[in-house]
C-alpha cells in the first residue's frame, strides 16, 4: 500500500508493557489539509485541547501518538507534557511544533512518562519511512486484539489515489483505557471545506455510528489528512469526483468502525441495528442507539434469545416518537412484530434462528415518516463484565 | 400493622408458576383520595393507559393487580382484558368499574389468561379483608427475591395515622419482566393538590433516583391512596402536618426504593451516587445518573476498584456542566480527586478498601453551583447478565 507522499514511524518506548510498539508517527513530506472530529466528553485530554487548537489553521504536517496513557485528568502538567513532545518530535523532522498534532490512549489520570519519551523520540525521528501503516495500526492498539487497518482506491480526474485508515477501540470499552482513534491519510488533492464537510458527515454515520458500551472516552480522535501527492486536480465540491470521494472515504471508516466492533471487550455477536419511518433522521438515531445501549437488549443478544419486548421497550423510552400499534420489527427478515403486535406462529423459532448467528440485523420500522438510521454494535457478555471487573485487579 | 379502613386480598390464579400469589386487591372501604406517577416509556402497557384515565377524577375505591404477565404491547385486547378484571372485581365489590384501577407486571407481548383471571377473581373478591398488606407485597412479585414493604406512623393535628407501602422490581431489570409497581396507602386525611404535589415530589427523589440498568419499563406505576379513615384534620399544604407528612411518606418511598435496589439482579454492591455542587438540580442528576447507568462504573464496583477516572468520563459526557480542573471525587470520606488531579498517596489502597464494602458513597462536587443529586444504584455483574442472558432458554 502506497499513499503517495507519507511516511510512517512506530517504535518501543516502554509506556506499554516491554515488547510492543507504543509510539508512533504519520509524516507528510508536504503541507496536508486537516479535518478532525474529537470527543463530546466536557473531560477532555490534554492532546484533544492542544489537537482542537491546532487543527484551527486547517494545514498540517503530521501527528505522533502514544498508546498505553491518555494523559487525560493530568492538569497543566499534562498539556505541558502534550506541547514538549510535539516539540520534540517536531525538532527532528525540522518542521513547526504547531504543524504536529499528538494523541494518546491509555491510563486515565497518570501523567505520560516523559524520561521514557523523551529517550524514544530521536529513534522515532530517525526511523520515519521505515515503519508501515500496519505498524502504526499496532502502536495504538491498548486491550484491542488485533490491528485496525483499511485502504481503498479512487481516481479524481484520471489521477489515481489512495484513502488509508487505522483506528483502535471502541468508546470508551477499555478498562481505564480511554479510547478511539482513528486517522485516515489520502494522497489526494480536496478542497479544504469539502474536506471538513465530507469527514463530519461520514463520521457521523460510521464511528459515531457504534457503541460497545454507551460509554464515551475523554480522548475520541479522528482525523484525515490529505496531501494532494497524488497529483490529482482538487477535488471540489458539487464534482463527481467529490461524490466517489465520499463513497470512498464512507466505506474506509465505516469498515474501520465495524472492526473496532467486532473487537468490543467480551463481544460474541455483531448486530446492526436500523430503525426506520422514524419521524426524524434524530429521532431514528436516538432510537437506535437506544436499543444499542440497553443492557437488558445486549444480554438478550448473549444469550441468543429473540426477546423483541426488550427492542420494543428501549424504543419506547428513547425519546423518539413511536405510535406502538403502527411499529414493525424484524430479526434479519424475520418478522417478530406487526401492528405492534407479535406476529405469533413460528416467529419465535425462526427469530430464535437468527440470533444464533454471529451477526445478524434488527430493524424497528415506526411508520411514522422517513427518519432512518443504522447503529453498530455487539452483546454483552459475561467476559465484557469479567474484563471490565478485573482489570486493574 | 393497621390502616384504617383499607382492605387487602391475594389469592393465587396461576398466571405465575403454582404454588404462588399473582392476584392481589386493595380495597377502601371509603373514597380514597389518589395521586400517581406512571413511566415516561412512549410504549404503555394497557393498565397504565386506563389508569391514566381514571386517576383523573382524584377518587377511587382501590387497585387489583395481577403478576406474571404485564398486559404489555397486547393492543386493544390488552385494554379490553383491562376494563374486563375491574368490571369483574368492581361487580363483586358492589361499586363502579372506573372506581377501580389496575396494574399488572410480567411477560411482555403475551395476552392476559382471562380464563385463569375469570376463575380466580370471585375467591379474590370473597376473601377481602383476610389478607395483608404483606400478602400483597408477595403477590406482585415476579424475579424479586424477597417482598418489599414499609410502614411509618404519623400524627396530624393530634390524631395517629399510618403509611404503608408494597413495591416490586425496580426499572426493567427483570428479564422480560415490565415493571416497578408501589402502591402506598394511608389513613391520613390530606388535601387533594397537596397528596399529588408531594407525591410527585417525593417520587422524584426516591423512584425516579433509582436505576439497576436504566432500562425504562412499559408499567412503571406508583400511586398512593389517602382514604382519610384515621379521621385527623385535613393535612393542608403549608402546615407544620404537611411537613410531617410529607416527611414519613418520604421515608417510606426512600425505603421501598432502596429495597428495590438492594434485591436488583445479580447485584453485590448498593451504591449511592451524589452529585453537588453542580451548575444546577437538574445537572447533577443527569450526572449521577450517567455515573449510576455507566457499564464501565458498574463493571469497576463489582470488582472492586478505585476506579475514579470512569467516573469522571461519565459526569463528563453526562451533558452537565463541568470545569474539570475544579471537580473533586470521594468514595465515601477518602478524597480521590481534588482540583481535577488524583490526589495520590495512599487515596488509591484507603479507596479499594471502601469499595470492598457491600454499601459506600460516591461524591463529586463540581463547585460551580448549589445543584445537589443523590441516586441509588447497584453493580453489573456476572449474574446479572447470566440471569439475563438465560431467562427465556
Amino acid at each position: 500500500m502506497n499513499i503517495k507522499g507519507f511516511k510512517f514511524s512506530a517504535v518501543e518506548a516502554a509506556v506499554k508493557k516491554p515488547g510492543r510498539l507504543d509510539l508512533a508517527l504519520i509524516f507528510s513530506e508536504v503541507p496536508a489539509r486537516v479535518a478532525a472530529v474529537f470527543t463530546t466528553n466536557a473531560v477532555k485530554a490534554a492532546p484533544v485541547l492542544l489537537d482542537e487548537e491546532r487543527v484551527k489553521c486547517g494545514v498540517v504536517r503530521g501527528l505522533v501518538v502514544n498508546s498505553g496513557n491518555a494523559n487525560a485528568c493530568t492538569g497543566a502538567r499534562g498539556m505541558d507534557d502534550a506541547v514538549e513532545t510535539t516539540a520534540l518530535v517536531s525538532q527532528g523532522l525540522g518542521i513547526g511544533s504547531e504543524e504536529l498534532l499528538v494523541s494518546s490512549t491509555g491510563v486515565i489520570g497518570v501523567p505520560l512518562p516523559m524520561e521514557r519519551l523523551r529517550s524514544a523520540i530521536p529513534r522515532l525521528v530517525e526511523r520515519v519511512g521505515e515503519s508501515s501503516l500496519g505498524d502504526v495500526a499496532a502502536a495504538i492498539m491498548t486491550t484491542d486484539t488485533f490491528p485496525k487497518l483499511e485502504s481503498r482506491g479512487g481516481v479524481a480526474g484520471g489521477v489515481p489515489y489512495t484513502v488509508a485508515g487505522v483506528a483502535k477501540g471502541a468508546g470508551m470499552i477499555m478498562p481505564n483505557m480511554a479510547t478511539m482513534l482513528a486517522f485516515i491519510v489520502t494522497d489526494a488533492a480536496v478542497e479544504p471545506g469539502l474536506l471538513q464537510d465530507l469527514f463530519r458527515r461520514v463520521a457521523d454515520t460510521s464511528f459515531n455510528s457504534i457503541t460497545i458500551d454507551g460509554d464515551t472516552s475523554t480522548n475520541d480522535t479522528a482525523l484525515i489528512l490529505a496531501n494532494g501527492a497524488a497529483g490529482n486536480p482538487v477535488i471540489t465540491a458539487g464534482s463527481e469526483d467529490a461524490v466517489a470521494f465520499e463513497s470512498i472515504l464512507s466505506g474506509v471508516l465505516l469498515e474501520l468502525a465495524k472492526q473496532i466492533v467486532r473487537d468490543g471487550e467480551g463481544a460474541t455477536k455483531f448486530v446492526s441495528i436500523t430503525v426506520k419511518g422514524a419521524a426524524s433522521g434524530a429521532d431514528a438515531k436516538k432510537a437506535a442507539m437506544a436499543v444499542a445501549n440497553s443492557s437488558l437488549v445486549k444480554t438478550a443478544f448473549f444469550g441468543q434469545d429473540a426477546n423483541w419486548g426488550r427492542i420494543f421497550a428501549a424504543v419506547g423510552y428513547s425519546g423518539a416518537r413511536v405510535e406502538q400499534l403502527k411499529a414493525e420489527l424484524f430479526f434479519d427478515d424475520v418478522q417478530m412484530v406487526k401492528d405492534g403486535l407479535f406476529t405469533g406462529g413460528d416467529a419465535e423459532a425462526r427469530g430464535t434462528e437468527v440470533l444464533k448467528k454471529k451477526e445478524f440485523s434488527v430493524t424497528v420500522d415506526l411508520h411514522l415518516g422517513s427518519g432512518v438510521a443504522t447503529v453498530y454494535t455487539s452483546d454483552l457478555s459475561c467476559d465484557y463484565v469479567k474484563i471490565n471487573a478485573d482489570y486493574r485487579t
